[in-house]
């Protein structure tokens, strides 16, 4: 009844729409389907994989054999359908993976492939049973409710996918405010159900220190919002644990010298500016103000101390070290530095801080770990980092190709496309202007941004290992991550796993045909129990040719 | 240990907000506290009423008995300390009300006092059950959890109470996208604990129509998304029972002649401009495009039908007839009003348009009911309506004293300040723009407007009858609800309840001081289950004084 208002080519586009390609998020890279309908037999419906060994494969299996039963999700789509007509059934799912090997890092291949047929088995294939947690997330992404079944609408269904970026991540800071572990382990659920691959964990910033330290547990002590507001050892390897079953590696990061008001609350004597009133803008981007001070021994002890500790306790092979928003007024007007400036010729506030960063990168690099590193320090001071250092580019669009310049790696994270936090009044106190970060990053400006824009040699693409997008969470915390993550994190992620082109078309993904997609997989996504939030009336989804900007006449 | 940063003045300030003042939201108009905790005693703490024959009084005791028993809350300000002294014990709570009359309207007296003595029974009279109601909201704020036990911090406590202005409300937008009831009841909780009295319920949008209707089924059999989600007369005698015992009218809108794409589902042949692409902009405010056909008396007979009809299923006395965003352009180019102009002479689009409205507003009175009207008719189009009308204010902060200087009331809902849906982006499907009504309103700059301001007359403020934040849900669905209203509708609410002026200084509130007590009532909303977003990092809550917009040295 509805369809009065399509106009032809739109009807065309709205049918394609209709098939399971819009069940699958991201999209894959290769995708064939047919025109039966297939019933998942329920009572005994079984997954089993060639190896048996793998820690994995098995909690994998165990968790999609438990969704796959449980999970009730009808298709919005189908709102005007009865019983959709099936023939065949199928009665299993084969998981073949060639190795058992479990190391997750850069080189992880998640690639699978996945067939379902018209009777009977579906088989997954892939290399690693990483690549296996993505083949069974697809399956899972198959499959409708309807009329008490459980069915995959178009088979047969041929699927061979793999990841255009080897590095998807989110950053959570989970130190402004607190997150309860349960939410963090609902986020790492979320991600996987979007194939992405990194937890970037920012733990500590300005405002507090959750995470337990055994060598300085003074930090946890002075620095955690209370003694339930923090993670203890068992609990940050119980969300790496988490995360690795869901082929997600968990990266912390230590943000230094700058944002670390905090430390302060423990050792004032390593600070520099710390808590300067009410000028606080002269000394730092938010107040609280504070950065360590780089030219005192005791400071750097107190980052190796803590570099070497949170190495040990986080095994990914990533360590971010931070280095954003940085103040080099806080430095010149403190007076040991002044002095120590004085009493060294050569030496300045700027070269300090090249040699504060040269040092860390250094002791990361001994610790066996890849240092990570915001783009200040390279783009602005003239650090020449070692070149395994990653750099994570933030400050504009612009800088991802100023850094693979320069022959570095990259994450690509511009605050303009990616801070999901931004656009939401400001949390200083007393004031009613607006987020430095203004306005909201809609998902169609995060979806419609391409990491690789102006970067045309091959060579240098590669260097762009992928991105992140951020929830900084000054006015975040459990009650709102779902929201503030999902779908926006999700039109990330397809772009991350598929790239912006169709490779059907070779242009550009269509927004227009994207959105009902991306609002079919919001809706699995609220199913899960991901409180995502909806991007347009259900009225538009379903009729998104009548949704769309207005043309002149 | 926290203190060192704080200077003297700023020492004051924060030991002020330590007091039980901080627990109270709204801030009550009149409150003087001791020293003195006092216990709650917890096995068989009661709550009894002189009045036993009122549903209104016997279900808000039930309620609060639970909750008083149920809830657990420990302040936020309270993470240092550990056993809070107290000294005396409360047996129970004594509500005395005036009379069990119960009629929920404009005249409704919520006055209540509040006394908690430092031994024995606390007692809340008030002159009506509703009053009785905000009462007892206020005495459950008092109590926080503690080791264990309920106290009240600071007794003897009095508190003398009641409302600046009547009409305190939240729009809901329950078409553009689907709220189950449940979100809806849990929304009339929230609205309680905030002592806001009014649901405006905008359940028909151009997008859908989920009320049932049964003078005109076929707009629920094509106008609801689908047969789940709709709401039945049932249900809707559900909402407004259980908001008239939380003391809420809920007021029901039907919004026309514009706005009404959706009728055009059953009913193309009374609609102009119905569905004008790709060029809508021309025709309407936002796709899809489609008004009531005002020189049709189909369109006249129609909505007769659907005010009858409504202004039975709710019992309350305000109807709100719509009126925004009319575009003349779309009756302009409709062939039939093109006809009829033509044929009489006199008439234009605009009389035509004056016209209708004469009509609803004298249907709506001859209802029994008094008529709600947005304020572009009266302030554009020259509109004399019958004196007795509402307008909602909503164009610009600028319409409040325009409405008023034509000796009509107001309800101010500017949508610079109380759109809460704002600064989300854009829903239009193929557009990276930002929203219409852009940036996001924080919670300061809905705490920083007065509705009086530039009106000096006290008759005139007399007209203002208060004020409605409004949720429109292109984005919002029962997902995100809690987030989008709390706390922002709280900073309304205390404007609303409280006014702008402290009456003790008898200055403007100071967001500073304002932004802990909110906080604190954001923790218990969350502690009550209402998924209320937070404010700023908690360290700033803790220590406002760090928190402040900079200011040049």
């Amino acid at each position: 009844m509805r369809s009065q208002y399509l106009p032809g080519t739109l009807v065309a586009v709205a049918v394609a729409l209709a098939s399971t390609v819009q069940a699958l998020w991201p999209i894959p890279t290769s995708y064939q389907d047919g025109k039966i309908g297939v019933e998942i037999k329920r009572s005994d419906f079984m997954i089993k994989s060639n190896v048996t060994s793998s820690s994995v494969i098995n909690a994998a299996i165990e968790r999609y054999q438990y969704l796959i039963e449980h999970e009730y999700f009808e298709s919005p789509y189908d709102f005007n359908e009865s019983t959709l007509k099936t023939s065949g059934m199928i009665y299993s799912l084969q998981v073949d993976v060639q190795s058992a090997q479990d190391v997750l890092d850069l080189e992880t291949d998640e690639s699978y492939t996945l067939e379902v047929p018209l009777e009977g088995k579906a088989v997954i294939s892939a290399k690693t049973p990483f690549g296996a947690v993505r083949g069974l997330e697809s399956f899972s992404q198959l499959i409708v409710s309807n009329t008490g079944r459980k069915i995959i609408k178009n088979a047969p269904i041929k699927i061979v996918d793999s990841p255009k970026f080897q590095h998807r991540g989110i950053l959570l800071d989970t130190s402004r405010n607190f997150y309860h572990i349960d939410s963090i382990l609902r986020t790492l659920d979320a991600m996987a159900y979007n194939k992405l691959n990194t937890l970037h964990w920012y733990a500590i910033s300005p405002f507090s220190w959750p995470i337990e330290s055994k060598v300085h547990p003074e930090m946890n002590e002075k620095g955690a919002y209370s003694l339930d507001m923090r993670y203890s050892y068992d609990d940050v390897k119980k969300v790496i644990n988490y995360a690795k079953n869901r082929a997600i590696r968990v990266m912390p990061e230590f943000d230094m010298p700058g944002n670390t008001f905090i430390v302060g609350e423990a050792h004032p004597e390593i600070m520099s500016c710390l808590n300067k009133q009410p000028n606080w803008d002269k000394f730092a981007a938010e107040p609280p103000s504070g950065q360590l001070n780089i030219a005192d021994p005791r400071a750097v002890t107190f980052a190796f101390d803590i570099l070497s500790e949170y190495s040990r306790l986080f095994v990914d092979l990533g360590f971010h070290m931070g280095g954003g928003s940085l103040n080099l007024e806080c430095w010149r007007s403190d007076p040991t530095i002044e002095l120590y400036v004085r009493d060294h010729p050569g030496e300045s506030v700027e070269s300090l801080m090249v040699g504060w960063y040269t040092q860390m990168i250094g002791k990361i690099g001994d610790l066996g770990k890849i240092p990570h590193l915001r783009e200040e320090a390279v783009l602005n001071f003239n650090l020449t980092a070692k070149n395994t250092t990653i750099l994570q580019a933030w400050v504009s669009e612009d800088s991802v190709s100023k850094i693979v310049d320069k022959g570095y790696r990259v994450i690509a994270s511009p605050w303009n496309r990616y801070y999901l936090d931004c656009g939401h009044g400001s949390w200083l106190l007393n004031f009613e202007g607006s987020s430095w970060c203004d306005p909201f990053k809609g998902w169609q400006q995060i979806y419609s941004y391409n990491p690789l824009t102006n970067i045309t040699d091959p060579e240098k693409q590669k260097l762009v290992l992928g991105g992140e997008v951020a929830l900084w969470s000054a006015q975040s915390d459990e009650t709102t991550v779902d929201r503030y993550l999902w779908p926006r994190a999700s039109a990330f992620a397809e772009i991350m796993w598929s790239g912006s082109t169709d490779p059907v078309t070779n242009t550009t993904r269509d927004l227009a045909r994207v959105a009902p997609r991306l609002t079919e997989h919001r809706f699995r996504m609220v199913a899960r129990g991901i409180m995502a939030e909806p991007i347009a009336p259900l009225w538009c989804v379903r009729h998104p040719e009548t949704c769309m900007h207005a043309v002149a006449a």
